[in-house]
């Protein structure tokens, strides 16, 4: 009889290891195979003792690693194998964590989900910012800085009780600022702040207004994967 | 020479004990004393071998419940006692950890602040909704179902690429709703869920849509500490 193998998708967390959680740990000690994203951090991966694949681009061709990740995966559970989908953050924050849910499920393999802590809420923290606060701020959008084909979000417009998170938004961030305080009637001395390696020793914080952020942040050349703070 | 405690400022997750990360276990377990909020899953109180106590209610007398949490921390603090002040979920994410930072800094106990897997992302989750989609949704917004003195906040207006979490918002799910369809724009047909003791295996999970969600939720007689997913 053919063998069945199971399938776990699980969220990294921001990047310390020990920012795990108990179930994540346990799900990749017991895993036969590791199928893990480039935006893994090094620290989690030196708790894997077992085969790893890595994904072998997470920009770019996208779709094409994308492919790579499903028949990798699907061979393994094939063979009777235990696969832990390893995903940065929380596999469910902008992680597409549903597209593999509905295209393993379609295979027969519905995955068991375990989350992570997602960067758009240890960034903040980890630079010391509470993203809620009583009578300041009583709710919280989460964005992408850019979809897919670079594009812009449409955002809610300014709202004073409303603090704003945008993931992966170094790329965009002039156009982004720009678009804040124009369309979106954001006020240019609206402070905001940039976190660039949340959680890690190397982690680098810059506070302005979103009108002077993006030269601050070209100026000490922030990577492509820090995070805006709106608010 | 007066002796100094330590203090740590730790989000317990949304209930199961093997959620808690690796870092807030190793702080559990270090603790000489753990102040934990009610809401805290007994799940994760049975980790604890050390000495607890409650705050009193969560819901109610909310300020003197804080006053006394404050009173017990500075306590065993200034005794030199390592204490854990336990909070469920996220602290940062509707957890005024924000204000316990700020006051016990002011009487120079500054916490190490550890994350935890926030309910706003973990309900949708374990009721299988990924919060964002690729195409579908490219943002979130998390929000209270009330403040303080019972009004709902302003929230945005509908788009159709936005994914709403409403925590707490059983209270008010009648005019929530009603709010949200009418001064806010949103379709009456516009889907959403009810996600009760997300992560438990008592989880209940309603589907409907705005215009009816509410009665659903009367009729199966749906706790307070539920969570709305719109869109």
């Amino acid at each position: 009889p053919r063998q069945h193998g199971k399938l776990f998708l699980v969220g990294a967390g921001p990047g310390a290891a020990d920012l795990l959680t108990v179930r994540a740990l346990a799900a990749l000690k017991a895993a036969d195979l590791v199928v893990s994203d480039r935006l893994v951090s090094p620290d989690v991966i030196r708790l894997i003792h077992t085969e790893i694949i890595f994904a072998r681009k997470v920009c770019g061709r996208a779709r094409e690693a994308q492919d790579e990740i499903y028949t990798w995966t699907l061979r393994a559970l094939r063979e009777g194998k235990t696969v832990v989908r390893l995903k940065g953050g929380d596999p469910f924050v902008f992680g597409r964590g549903g597209e593999e849910v509905i295209y393993f499920s379609r295979y027969g393999y519905v995955p068991t989900v375990i989350p992570g802590i997602s960067s758009s809420i240890s960034a903040p923290l980890s630079a010391g910012i509470p993203i809620t606060h009583r009578g300041v701020a009583d709710q919280v959008v989460i964005a992408t800085g850019r979809r897919e084909d670079g594009s812009t979000p449409e955002y809610p417009h300014y709202s004073p009780r409303r603090t704003c998170v945008f993931l992966m938004a170094m790329g965009t961030l002039r156009s982004l600022t720009a678009q804040l305080t124009g369309k979106h009637s954001f006020p240019p001395n609206c402070p905001c702040a940039v976190v660039e390696k949340a959680t890690f020793t190397e982690q680098r914080v810059l506070h302005g207004t979103l009108e002077t952020i993006w030269q601050q942040a070209e100026a000490l050349k922030i990577t492509s994967h820090a995070t805006l703070i709106v608010g």
